[in-house]
């Protein structure tokens, strides 16, 4: 049984918030770069978010209310932002368009958006939010077996705390066999990335 | 180690190809969609294609030196065309605009392409092709689990004679899992129609 409606799917991609301004910080220190897995109604105007309450993007979200919604292809920066090793200085970001925010400048498409409900009673935050402005912005590359692994072991990588290292070690080595066969070198950085981020959780575990 | 140089990935889409002209026979009578799995470059103006000797694809590319690949995200169109369910009478296809065929209406982005290098004196053909018309059509969804799930479904759908039926139902049962938790109600329905297929095999098999 699905808990999806229909017309409705979750999408991976990347969300960008910003921290409510101070006097001395500008925009691009108060960034935030994370993956996120909305659900996304089949026109794609009406996204649900459930970040944890622990999340930076939880704590913009719910200063601000605004908050931009990337679809991209870029699976190796998905997997960058899985296991925090995102520095914003050296991605290219641009003035949002309708929200007060920063967007990545290479995406396919974004998505800016305005929360319109926030129920934060539970550990998994309940976040509804409408596109106020989207924009096409280069074409998706496709279906690409090498990429999608790479999205399965970011999800598994930021799941360590529930599984531990060791099914999680044994699915890579299940998903590589796809990266090797179809992928190109952005994927195989992104599996070296998350294969070394595994084992670095595994041997400094007491 | 992976086959493909660094910039080179396998994309999974659908190529269309028109059997030669006949007298009696009207183009849309001659066309043929098939899933089909090229290895591309970095730029997609490279398509090493490799099918079978024994399918229409490899029959109509060296008969006409022509066929259009589509990048596109409806998985369960693929799922269809692995298990031979496409009938072109429902597809809605238009004139291609630089080679002689048709092209899918809905899709991605549309790659017609002219075949530069044809060896067949192996079982799996090498095919070199180059694009000479590209196009963008529609945003491709993004990265959703539950359509990637639905493709890895098909490609084992095709592969039934050398694995059997009952190691892909296995696979199948753990690919339903991000269908259920990601998808929407077309990949539901290829989930649906490819273990069907596969189950039918199984029990027609002597």
């Amino acid at each position: 049984m699905s808990p999806l409606a229909d017309d409705e799917r979750i999408i991976e991609g990347v969300m960008t918030t910003v921290a409510p301004a101070t006097a001395d910080a500008p925009t691009i220190a108060r960034v935030n770069i994370a993956p996120m897995g909305p659900i996304v109604n089949a026109a794609c105007t009406r996204f649900v978010l459930r970040p944890f309450k622990t999340s930076t993007t939880y704590q913009n979200l719910k200063a601000t209310g605004e908050g931009v919604f990337h679809v991209t292809d870029d699976a190796l920066l998905i997997a960058r932002g899985a296991i925090g090793r995102v520095d914003p200085a050296t991605v290219c970001l641009r003035p949002a368009t309708a929200v007060t925010g920063l967007v990545l400048a290479d995406c396919c498409r974004r998505h800016e958006l305005r929360v319109v409900e926030l129920d934060d009673s539970h550990d998994r935050v309940h976040i509804v939010a409408e596109a106020v402005h989207s924009e096409s912005v280069r074409d998706f590359l496709g279906f690409n077996r090498a990429r999608h692994a790479v999205i399965e072991a970011a999800i598994l990588a930021t799941r360590l705390h529930l599984t531990g290292a060791e099914p999680v070690l044994a699915e890579l080595d299940r998903l590589q066999v796809p990266v090797d066969k179809t992928g190109a070198a952005a994927e195989h950085e992104a599996m070296r990335l998350l294969r070394d981020y595994v084992t670095t959780w595994r041997d400094a575990a007491p």
